[in-house]
């Protein structure tokens, strides 16, 4: 790169040089290489057509328009979603958590293949911006999911690889609606228990199921602090082999632990299960509940609710994230937060006063 | 209100009108009426001079002009706080919170007594945004604070009343530095366990002390989620009488709850202790828990780490909340609100093109 950009320089310094016109020069592209074949371009009401028709290729296409970070592809992308919007919201939205070692990908298929045979039809999405760093995700795993990646009434999506959180749960939440629009009933949302996407999966979803192992201290360790409190339900896994009376243990355990806590707001009490994905056994119950729990906050109203409550938090969260993108991206402000940092630290100024002269200049920045 | 600015405006049509110069008008005020006697107007130096001797009476002024909202009030108490910086610092910060019933006054004034008859200064602060609301605020009954309501080495401050949790807990924060600077070595941060101010507590403290009820299920109900993952140390208050199998029981029980959370990022594991603050029981082994934990901390080098992050906390979120307030009290923004709220939950456009609608709105308004 720097010389190339050394060399364009020099013939701007000197434009004749680089203009040779005597000689036709050879293309720089091997012209015996084949020809990509340019995708067709749908236009917005075909996407929707198609979509609609349960079309997984075009759904998958459009799902590369929601990924794509390019604006004509963002702008299509918008209207597709929106087209779609009157359609979607009638899956089971469920997040699906867990250490990476919980066995979340055997689990996935386990209980994806369980719904299929109910003659279902399964979408599996994932948050996980961080994806060098989460060994654990799943979706990078296809070899442990045999009978879901096969399936024909599943579908799989890994995370979109790049950009931030905000960005990530975004495309994720927009998937969501043009996969229930093709007539996905049950949705998929995983993430690895470690980060900070818990919180992001938990505000899509209707059920939030944690994967725990059996063990105590040390092996129970891992699990982000908070998550246990986000849990609509837990399985401990690997309930098998040697393992049952350990797994039983943890069961009961937990089931104690979570008396401890207050009420949820859903009215309802989270469940502890074990199962073995492996052997699938305990799976069904495990569905059992999560319909259960459907049934119940339709009931009560809950479940209605809850979305509601997600749709307006989708929308202030985008909006209090590109407050403070804007804000701490611009240059001014990072130039200028270290020194206020060393400042605090050195007790010279408040942290109050700090924040008030960036406030300040950034306002004045931007009048 | 009204009638006033309307005279004042008549007056400004008119200006000739309020101009009474024939006949002096007899004062407004009874002339029989006491002057109040004007407060000593202290310099900023004098404030800082004062409080550095432990003059509590000065400090109870300028806690007063951190607490108001007078611009120049403001203005004098940001230069007595920054001239009080470089003393602050040196004491254990001890955040305490539990539901309404749990006994905190009755707690505090028997952890307080035995703090002071161990030589120490201590500081009874409070952050409590919606004082109406929270009737457990034990600083608005100093009845139950017999000892220390009276000690001379106590210096207690009910939360500002009126203001947004980020102000309230501002203020709190600076009142932590004047104290310091007048040498209490230990300040007590009470809050009530129900509402959103844990954070701001536990974003301001050393140590973080969750005082709960023995019983189950329903009896235990009441503490916030997420609160008992903040502890550092929980005791189960109201251990005696007929109550003290119940709160031992209670105790192994958030004992073994708490092994089930990770680890947490200061490396101490909380403890569960009881006691009866009526009786002054199992008290000092609180405190021995705490300077037990102070030093655990000061040790691994977590304690210092923890207030460099806190002192950062507190700029970034001055300024995430500035960013907000700013965003949702623009007129043009907060009447639009409702309309994309309602478009939303009918599925006629995103929670993503809402957010982007309306903040488009609001930077072609600032520009």
């Amino acid at each position: 790169m720097e010389t190339k950009r050394h060399h364009v320089e020099n013939n701007k310094q000197f434009p004749g040089l680089n203009v040779n016109s005597g000689i036709k020069q050879p293309p720089m592209l091997n012209p015996y290489a084949k020809m990509r074949k340019a995708r067709p371009e749908y236009s917005v009401e075909a996407y929707v057509k198609e979509i609609l028709k349960g079309n997984r290729t075009v759904l998958s296409q459009a799902v590369t328009l929601i990924e794509s970070n390019k604006p004509e592809h963002q702008e299509k992308a918008q209207q597709i979603i929106e087209k779609c919007l009157p359609y979607a919201g009638k899956s089971i939205r469920v997040g699906i958590t867990g250490v990476p070692g919980a066995g979340k990908s055997t689990f996935i298929d386990s209980l994806g293949a369980y719904i299929l045979n109910q003659g279902e039809k399964l979408a599996v999405l994932a948050i996980d911006p961080s994806s060098e760093l989460s060994k654990g995700s799943i979706l990078g795993d296809k070899t442990r999911m045999e009978r879901i990646g096969v399936a024909a009434n599943a579908f799989i999506r890994p995370s979109p690889s790049a950009g931030s959180l905000g960005g990530v749960a975004r495309k994720t939440r927009e998937t969501i609606v043009l996969c229930e629009t093709a007539g996905f009933d049950t949705i998929f949302v995983e993430t690895v228990g470690v980060g900070q996407s818990e919180t992001a999966v938990h505000s899509m979803v209707d059920f939030f199921l944690l994967i725990q192992l059996a063990g105590t201290g040390d092996e129970l360790q891992g699990i982000k602090r908070g998550i246990m409190e986000m849990a609509d339900g837990i399985t401990i896994n690997k309930c098998d082999g040697n393992n049952i009376e350990k797994a039983k243990l943890a069961q009961a355990q937990f089931q104690n632990a979570l008396h401890l806590f207050p009420e949820p707001p859903s009215g309802w009490f989270p469940k502890v299960l074990t199962c073995s994905a492996v052997e699938d056994n305990g799976i069904a119950e495990i569905w059992d509940m999560i319909t259960e729990y459907i049934r119940f906050t339709e009931q009560n109203g809950f479940k209605d609710a809850k979305r509601h409550l997600q749709a307006k938090y989708w929308m202030y969260e985008s909006i209090n994230e590109y407050l403070k993108n804007n804000f701490y991206q611009n240059e001014a402000i990072a130039g200028l937060l270290p020194m206020y940092e060393k400042q605090i630290l050195s007790n010279e100024i408040t942290s109050f006063v700090a924040a008030k002269k960036l406030l300040d200049t950034y306002f004045n920045l931007t009048k």
